[in-house]
């Protein structure tokens, strides 16, 4: 893309990162000062490069072409998880912010645009991607009073002590917002070990969480036999290894399954476990994959129900839908990829992004960068700095792309 | 025994019963207001049957036949686990009462006579067994000034407290002593779910624990894949469904083992658990035994270090050695039970009790009689009074029986 500027870019990366510095990394959760702090510095440099950019009512900084009538939507997130990285959301909204300039300098008054967003919290300090849930009108009732962080702080409260609870919410326009690219970090460690350079995102897993409860009987771990005890936690381990094997089977290649939750009470060396519970979670692109796993645990449930006097009994407590990428989109990221020379591969989102809500209402497509030893969340996140400047490139050369297939009228068909 | 009074027995195993009553069970920790209201109430009772009874420094209540010159020596503890039962411990102590009580009447000036004790803080509300421990000289210097609840606060507070400090330490005589006999509930199922009215203990099992530590890596549950994942916590479920298999197989039909402590960390449903621990406990009464099941552990650990990734570690944090009943006194115990017509069995002890400590210095004997439902620890714990009644007789004809082989001038041999 003509103009782009890789230095600008690196520089306003590094600029943001400044907002909420942690040692190596960022400290700048959702309504933070820091994070409100980072949010004016963007919608600055937003309204520098002439974009109309405003914070609407949850905290989105929004910088719209003001000439355009129709554009591509550029974007992710500017809040962090407590002491995270420097990367994960910032990469995207800057790769939004110096594209949008750049297209903007170029062709002030084209009617074929890119807006830029930097959405509000997608990390759930309060409510995860309560911002682009916010812009794609996706909230239930209620949802925006209910939320809440670690410290019981209200949203609502937080809002208004930045003074944003009285503003108006920036909202999709499908008639103007006809795709949406996401830019991020890949959060894992597969680009890295694998030597790739740009991750083309197939889609965005969606997510199951099942609570699996053991009932058994605490009693003396040394006068009862092996063969009359009713242990919830041996019962609770044996579920867990069966539980794999059957969650494997039942799965794709890429399916992901943990139990990262497990517990064992009264939790003392000479008592048998009187209860006991896990929670499994299942992730995969398919939804009839995730339900074919899914009856793969209650059918184990099923089984183990009653063995060894153990009641084994499961609940679902969280669900999400997996959410497709558009594939013409995903094809021109693929496309400038191999234009720029970098090495590519389609590959899936383990985590949840802004995307996936953006993707449920328009055409949507994510290019992820690698992320080094495939950390994040973390103060040790880090991006090869060649990595984000080719990624960068690729970014822009396919938004590019896209505009010139929407333009000059923007009735072109992506 | 002629003038054993069952009756007078159950009345006084209420009346023990009323200190520190607490709904159908009993709460009367080691120095405990109850626990020393309770002591107080056995001192008198003995001291009323004619015993030379006092409270020693510990808390231990003797009850020396005054003109005896050798003795069986009888006795359990009358502390409890907080919210116990009103047998456990208790039990042995009144039919010690009893018994003594009933020969001292009918000889009173016998060369051979019956001593009681009553335990101090067998529980370990303190530190387990710490009145046995003292009678028989077996603290490790600075057990009993290290010694402190769970409230922190100290055995030496609570001993101050109560008007003890000062006072001597009532101590095994191994020359007067000959013989140590315990009744006590059984505190598990064998009994009651075979229709036996009597164990006789054939020895308490030793028992080890050793905490196994699995260290992985935290990661993102979402955007790992399965095979680049380091998950302490399915390394610690794996481990634990095979360390089953390799304690059942390097044990002995009675042993038995407990997995009552397991930890996964952080514990989050969306993270790869990076650290996981597990206390494996395990228990028979054979040393070579023992020391097979820990070999099968300590290999298995070995083998899974490093496997996925995840490095295993284990190591000994508890050890207590078996100790076996006297075999001469298992007969007198067992030809006792066929005399009064009780069904009996041999059965280990998988529980700890004083005649664990009196046993490794004198010759030791214990009477089980069965527990309703197996209970113990507990407020529901209970036994049928007809198996009350008949434990007392089958104890006290034992009892008869080795005071004839030591007299008349307790010279006998056991």
């Amino acid at each position: 893309m003509k103009g782009l500027d890789e230095d600008r870019a690196i520089d306003d990366l590094r600029a943001l990162a400044r907002f909420g510095k942690f040692e190596t990394g960022v400290d700048r959760p959702a309504m933070s000062e820091a994070d409100l702090e980072a949010r004016e510095w963007l919608r600055n440099r937003m309204a520098q490069a002439g974009l109309e950019a405003s914070i609407d009512g949850l905290g989105n900084v929004y910088g719209r072409a003001p000439k355009a009538r129709v554009s591509i939507l550029l974007g992710s997130h500017s809040d962090t998880v407590p002491r995270g990285g420097w990367l994960d959301g910032a990469l995207g909204v800057i790769y939004a912010l110096e594209v949008a300039r750049t297209r903007l300098t170029a062709f002030p008054n084209a009617v074929v645009g890119v807006d830029a967003i930097s959405f509000s919290d997608e990390e759930g300090t309060f409510l995860a991607c309560a911002g682009s849930r916010s812009f794609c009108a996706a909230l239930a009732p209620g949802d925006l009073e209910r939320a809440r962080n670690a410290s019981n702080e209200a949203l609502s409260e937080r809002l208004a002590h930045h003074g944003l609870s009285r503003r108006g919410k920036a909202l999709l326009d499908p008639l103007r917002h006809r795709a949406f690219i996401e830019a991020h970090i890949e959060q894992g460690p597969r680009l890295i070990e694998q030597g790739l350079e740009i991750g083309v995102v197939s889609g965005i897993v969606g997510l199951r969480r099942r609570r699996v409860r053991f009932q058994g009987q605490a009693d003396h771990a040394g006068t009862t036999p092996m063969t009359m005890r009713r242990d919830a936690g041996f019962a609770m381990f044996s579920f867990a290894c069966a539980a794999a094997e059957g969650l494997r089977s039942a799965g794709s290649p890429d399916s992901v399954w943990n139990f990262g939750v497990a517990e064992v009470k009264p939790g003392a060396a000479n008592v048998v476990p009187q209860e006991a519970q896990i929670v499994v979670e299942y992730r995969d692109l398919s939804r009839d994959v995730m339900q074919r796993m899914d009856e793969a645990l209650v059918g184990l449930v099923a089984v183990r129900d009653g063995a060894a006097g153990v009641r084994v009994s499961s609940e679902m407590i969280g669900a999400i839908e997996p959410t497709a990428m558009d594939e013409r989109l995903i094809e021109r990221l693929e496309a400038a990829a191999l234009a720029e020379g970098a090495k590519s591969q389609r590959m899936q989102s383990g985590a949840g992004h802004d995307a996936m809500i953006v993707g449920r209402r328009i055409p949507a497509a994510m290019l992820f960068v690698p992320s080094i030893g495939g950390r994040s969340h973390d103060i040790s996140e880090d991006t090869d700095e060649a990595d984000i400047r080719r990624g960068l490139r690729v970014y822009a050369s396919a938004v590019e792309t896209m505009i010139e297939m929407l333009s000059p009228d923007g009735q072109g068909a992506l």
